[in-house]
């Protein structure tokens, strides 16, 4: 019965301008009253944050605010989250942020009511413990279109000694309600937007090219990548511009509003297909994260394409389906890996990886890094360390693989 | 907050030769020994159930069949299937068959703990009952590849006084699982293998041309024409083949196998895309077998090339999507409406209703259903009275609606 494949859906998500406010009929439907708002420490300093708390205040909720999470989520953050949730006797989790504050909410969320350490709670571990226990509502509101977290099961937390990210998994840390509000992704500086779209693009991408059989995920893909393709210059030009002071017209902030609202659901998209399976460009991204504490936006945007030329040769009638997704008029390989390198160049994403800080002698540990990160089974090519350096090298220098 | 839109996602699916068999672990971890097999009349007389029945008494299980189901799903046979279930003393419903058996199973299992009237479960209905008891453990094997009624939480019953089609749904009417097998539908008939393959499509393209907003769904409706363009013409052709007494090499086989999988795939993604909504075919389909107790799906299949005609001038760009997914050279209506046309013929389905066995006489009684049913509104083009007259004149004598 080996054949046997298996698949599930998760979530309830509602989408559209202020649905952002949804949050207070759900918390007074149940008796809620306290929330922690779990977040950055970027947005905490933003208006967008203060505004929300006092939209919640003025509803007669009792809103307290936990900002302390910065860069790539750590096990310290968790435990202070945990704290500010006990000390202000709060009910429930907002997760209000981009992926770190997601990730970290979750696991606040799950070591309210349950005992030990956080990594007790380690996805596949031996002896691991149970998640058996009382877990707060969670309610996900992510600020960037591109994680996904917001529809995810998982966590990934990084131990503070090793540096080693480590993946805390149970179907109850899945949000009960995600919502998806442009509001709140309509003041993002060009550069996060651009990142965390191409992040992910890449979800979607590395998704529909895993080995995992999962027609209804491969279908979410294809979409998504149809989105993207469709919205998300379009985000990244109009917070240019109004990063330059330009204002814009009311038909062009309306276009705003409609990019930034497909742009959330191509993100949530992504994170729902890639329960199929991700790729080597997550395990260079992790790496890149762990070595170099890059963005993991970022990280994917520099490293997808000689990710994928690495991985065209393998699948290319995937990839044929991919160009024809991103509406191009080549549905080949070729054709939508020159895609993924012009939507950069258009997204001022830096060319190459020296271009963000990344060095030759960082070369050695990101291979290292990458060849035991547990993504890049998952995708359609064996990849070797000495692929990896090629592709790291390539990366570096913004030069093609196949060159 | 109107502009808001919400979204959700079922189930657990297991697909692959012999994943029927997996029935027995599930129930003996449940400490269950005694399912109700729900089947149809004709299904009962076949070696498929007989065997299946046979596996399960080898393996320990005591099953009882009750197979009082023909045409479409009426009360009585939802009253007979309860009192067959409390006569074996059962503690579970596994639902074998078509859409038919599937949508009796579920309401068998939602009326052996809930008082009352099987229609004061109906949706919607003002002073309703409410699905406050325990329902027995449900189990899906769809027979064809066809409804999708496996991943549905919703059953069609028909009034056996009026022939009104009645909906009841309710979340726990989706079955916990929901078992791919396509050894069960390998020995479909050509016909039937033909006409609830259209099903599936129809239901894949009225979902994705529903006005819905569902992006989720929209990916699955595609991929899913996108498999049945690849894999139904196989099936059917393969079947013909062996109704004509000719063996399948075992490469033909496998490949028989294999779209016989994919296909149940493809229905499944039509009925998840289907939350998203449905359409016009679906309401005449409804009215050809309240007034001439058509096949559902056969009724589909003879109504879907005139309702897209009506359907294409109001969302081109939709077609067009459509006839890329199916894999056409031309991206637009004409060429979409030309490939739905072309099939028909190639699964050889009749090519009008009036081979069908449907006369003028009935027009006036089939648009009076039509115009009544649920499904028309959630499609992309309102339709009147006079429009379901062209529709159903066309569809009788096979002729283009537009020429």
């Amino acid at each position: 019965m080996s054949s046997i494949r298996q698949y599930n859906f998760p979530t309830r998500i509602r989408v559209g301008l202020d649905a952002r406010k949804e949050v207070i009929s759900t918390l007074k439907d149940q008796g809620l009253s306290t929330p922690l708002i779990v977040t950055d420490r970027g947005l905490a300093k933003l208006p967008v944050l203060q505004d929300y708390v006092t939209v919640l205040q003025e509803a007669g909720l009792q809103p307290a605010v936990f900002s302390e999470i910065w860069g790539n989520p750590v096990t310290s953050q968790v435990t202070a989250g945990v704290e500010a949730f006990r000390a202000a006797n709060a009910d429930a989790v907002i997760a209000f942020g981009g992926g770190a504050a997601m990730d970290v909410a979750k696991v606040i969320a799950l070591m309210i009511h349950h005992p030990g350490d956080i990594f007790d709670y380690e996805d596949g571990i031996p002896n691991g413990r149970p998640v058996d226990q009382a877990i707060p509502l969670i309610i996900a509101i992510p600020t960037t279109a591109g994680t996904g977290s917001e529809v995810g099961r998982s966590s990934v937390i990084s131990d503070e000694e090793t540096h080693r990210k480590r993946i805390i998994f149970d179907p109850r840390l899945l949000p009960s309600l995600t919502l998806l509000d442009p509001q709140v992704t309509l003041g993002l500086p060009a550069s996060i937007t651009a990142s965390t779209g191409v992040d992910a693009l890449t979800h979607l991408v590395e998704a529909f090219l895993a080995k995992g059989h999962h027609p209804l995920c491969d279908g979410i893909a294809l979409e998504g990548i149809h989105l993207v393709a469709r919205y998300l210059a379009p985000c990244v030009h109009f917070a240019q511009r109004i990063s330059q002071g330009e204002t814009l017209s009311q038909a062009e902030h309306a276009r705003h509003i409609e990019a930034r609202e497909r742009m959330l659901e191509a993100a949530m998209m992504g994170a729902v297909a890639f329960q199929k399976g991700l790729g080597l460009t997550h395990s260079c991204a992790h790496a890149l994260s762990t070595v170099c504490d890059m963005h993991h936006g970022l990280a994917n945007a520099l490293m997808i394409v000689p990710c994928m030329e690495f991985n065209a040769p393998a699948v290319p009638e995937r990839f044929a389906r991919m160009a024809q997704a991103a509406g191009l008029e080549q549905h080949n390989s070729q054709a939508f890996i020159q895609w993924l390198r012009d939507l950069n160049q258009d997204l001022a994403i830096p060319a190459t990886l020296a271009d963000a800080g990344v060095k030759e002698e960082h070369v050695h540990d990101l291979v290292k890094w990458s060849m035991v990160d547990v993504c890049h089974p998952s995708g359609p090519r064996d990849v070797t360390e000495e692929d990896f350096q090629q592709i790291f090298h390539a990366a570096l220098q913004g030069k093609s693989l196949v060159a």
